[in-house]
């Protein structure tokens, strides 16, 4: 297969066109990127047309492909987006796989590359299904509220679905799955969305996604997430992952700590979705992580208008970390894990 | 004294003009509109033109001087912000006044709507300093940082200064008074603004309050809250109040609750500041409080452009309730309270 289509992202090796739907202008536009350059690549994962771990991962593949000096390619890359480990993991992936087949021609290179891209594809779209799978099968067995009401309101952070990944999604895969397994026996889901400050990742890509899916939903500022646990609206709570280390810390979208924190005190489940392809086999923890730092205009500028002064200070982390003692359940593609989290090298095949 | 003149209210009885700050404009336009009737006054209210319960009840006051129908004007304006119970209060005492004292004459009606005003005006005033000042002396007490490094961190959400009140502030007044007193030794305060979503209080009006009194602070989305404090950056976190029951819940701007509970587990104190006109003498307790619900543009709206599809559901409390249990001290301007918090009717003069 030379030509591949999702909503965000086609592949055409064929006619060497590969196209990524610009994210910054969901919903309201729904336009194509087209990649020619590894600086194409680079700079649509820098700022941000493509985001979500999975589908970085992917994009800064392509950018391999595109490029011409492997070591010199990867590198740039790399620092696009520091905290998606996809990245990393694919890249090391990838060069081993060269050096072991690689004889030096360039069509054969060219041709591994695009190999490992198609497989790393279709591996991501199976990843999904079966995190979505697996994350139904755990609310089934801890929210009785699905057998007895089947209903589940969820809450959910920036925006883990078919336009983070390749496929269902992986949090929002979840949300998706139950809505599909539930909607056959008359039931239904609601969704909170957290708007997800500053990106609106949630405002505009999870809505965006729930109106296509015909799910129910409600759109709420990210402050508002306590006041709606607190009233007893929200049944459990459903995040992706940019990186896990190996004792379950999580580095996410920042914002994700602070619904860790909310669900502990309301005592509400806490769920990490993500393939495992975001374990950074290199981190026993994320103690001393240092999550990327965005530049201010994100917080104070909408558009081309000023919120505030551009000269006031701003601190924009892109991320923060959630210690794996908030985590009650990582939900990967294998199965679901509970604490304590020990994950190994080859654990998840 | 017939003209009083404060940043964000202009009154002038002999002329009988009364203009207001417009803080939707802030910090990027300093602009006044001209109150000229009650139903000036109800919009101003309503959309936010003016805000901070304080204010509003002075603004609110204006109304029913501007008016000719005290029963009906009053009806009108409560209803311009339903959770400011300052409005709610400061009528009932304007009320007893008026049925003690009018003898019918209208000018004289109208001097004593004017001297009621005046003397609310200057004893806010006063109440802010005394705030401010006991919630110093509360943090000297509570933070061995203060005598240590003379520095202080604080973090707040939306805007309790000179701009929603007259004088100093609430919750921003104790953070401007520490600095007078630490700036007095060679110390120094820092404060976190949540920006405050949906209408950037934060990021707009204490930013600009701090830039003015040269105070060093960072702007960050709500959803940092959670990182910055588990970090260790924050020593305390100060709120205002809109409304405070007997037993000491609160309700304030949406977040306050997520701020409390975040303060809960990090073992930070969440200390709530406000005038005595805040306390809500009917309410027992506020647990089936009905925090006012405003519309979805101000969540998906920003200035003329929308961020996300004008269809999409949204909810959008403008408040939320904080119960008592969460936090560790009210302070009003006759001292500070620590739990079990009481407040009776006659008990803050």
């Amino acid at each position: 297969m030379q030509k591949l289509e999702y909503k965000n992202l086609i592949i055409d090796f064929e006619n060497n066109q590969f196209l990524v739907l610009d994210q910054r202008l969901l919903p309201l536009e729904e336009k194509y990127v087209e990649l020619k350059t590894v600086h194409d690549v680079y700079y649509v994962i820098k700022d941000m047309v493509v985001r979500g771990a999975p589908l970085i991962g992917i994009v800064a593949l392509i950018g391999v492909y595109l490029g011409n000096n492997l070591v010199e390619d990867m590198n740039l890359l790399r620092q696009a987006r520091p905290t998606a480990v996809n990245i990393f993991n694919y890249f090391n992936q990838l060069q081993n796989l060269l050096s072991k087949n690689n004889t030096g021609s360039s069509s054969e290179y060219k041709s591994l590359i695009k190999k490992f891209i198609l497989d790393i594809i279709h591996s991501e779209e199976t990843k999904n299904l079966n995190i979505s799978r697996n994350g139904y099968e755990l609310l089934s067995k801890i929210l009785s509220k699905i057998s007895e009401t089947k209903s589940v309101n969820f809450l959910t952070h920036c925006n883990t679905g078919s336009l983070a990944t390749i496929g269902l999604g992986t949090a929002l895969g979840i949300i998706k799955y139950t809505h599909q397994q539930l909607s056959k026996v008359g039931g239904k889901v609601f969704v909170w969305v957290d708007e997800t400050r500053p990106y609106l990742q949630g405002s505009r890509l999870t809505a965006w996604e729930l109106d296509k899916e015909g799910i129910e939903f409600k759109i709420i500022t990210d402050n508002s997430a306590a006041y709606v646990i607190s009233k007893g609206y929200v049944d459990v709570v459903c995040v992706g992952a940019d990186r896990i280390a190996l004792n379950g810390d999580t580095a996410n979208k920042i914002g994700t700590l602070n619904l860790a924190v909310l669900c502990r005190h309301y005592q509400i489940p806490f769920i990490v979705a993500a393939p495992s392809s975001s374990i950074d086999y290199n981190l026993p923890n994320l103690e001393n992580f240092e999550p990327e730092q965005r530049n201010k205009e994100e917080v104070i500028k909408f558009k081309n208008s000023y919120i505030t002064r551009e000269e006031y200070d701003v601190y924009n982390p892109s991320f923060d970390i959630t210690p794996a003692s908030l985590i009650d359940y990582i939900v990967l593609e294998n199965r679901c894990y509970s604490k304590p989290f020990i994950f190994e090298k080859g654990l998840v095949r």
